[in-house]
């Protein structure tokens, strides 16, 4: 992602958040809390799996995702947000209030998953 | 912007607000009013002209943009966002917001534009 380079607080958070992908990966942490990213892949049908590693990467750099190393019997990496990742909720509720109207215009069973109409509460 | 084919309203909103520049095209009709393609243009340096264009049609056949004729002495177009833009207003704010904290990263002077500090509010 380009940034904008603007000095306006709404560009610059575009620069961290306007690349394909990156809210969407904000959402499964969101909902899930910290995660392998073999589930995180699984969440985001689509994405390719580079393009996956390349956006977590981005969003640690900035401070928004951490990784863990979980103890056994998990002893896997896990992804999880940053309070400065968690104050998105509010910004991403707000986004899929907005977009619930859409969903009316598209047959559930003709998309990839079926179970996020939670998120137009 | 590829549609995320996912039944989730928020990429749903995404497939809508995802692309590049469309979130600070309603940015500037949240702060200006009805406005002048010129004035769109120039409140967005980088912008290539081709691309506002190719926005804005987008935005008007998403139903958040219309135009209207405006009648002399200003006898030109005017872009003005419709009720469904306007509800876009908090969201905005609120990524504004969010972004604020990384205005401290960028001294002004080195930035395209330097009065959108308000956003920060």
């Amino acid at each position: 992602m380009h940034s904008y380079d603007q000095y306006c607080a709404l560009a610059k958070a575009l620069d961290v958040l306007g690349s394909r992908w990156s809210l969407l990966i904000v959402r499964e942490l969101l909902i899930r809390g910290p995660s392998r990213y073999t589930d995180l892949r699984d969440g985001l049908p689509g994405i390719a799996t580079n393009l996956l590693a390349e956006r977590l990467r981005e969003l640690e750099q900035e401070g928004l995702v951490a990784r863990e190393e979980a103890p056994p019997p998990v002893a896997t990496t896990l992804f999880r947000l940053t309070p400065r990742g968690e104050q998105l909720r509010p910004i991403v509720e707000g986004l899929a209030r907005w977009g619930a109207p859409l969903m009316a215009d598209q047959d559930p069973k003709d998309a990839v998953r079926s179970h996020w109409l939670a998120w137009a509460l």
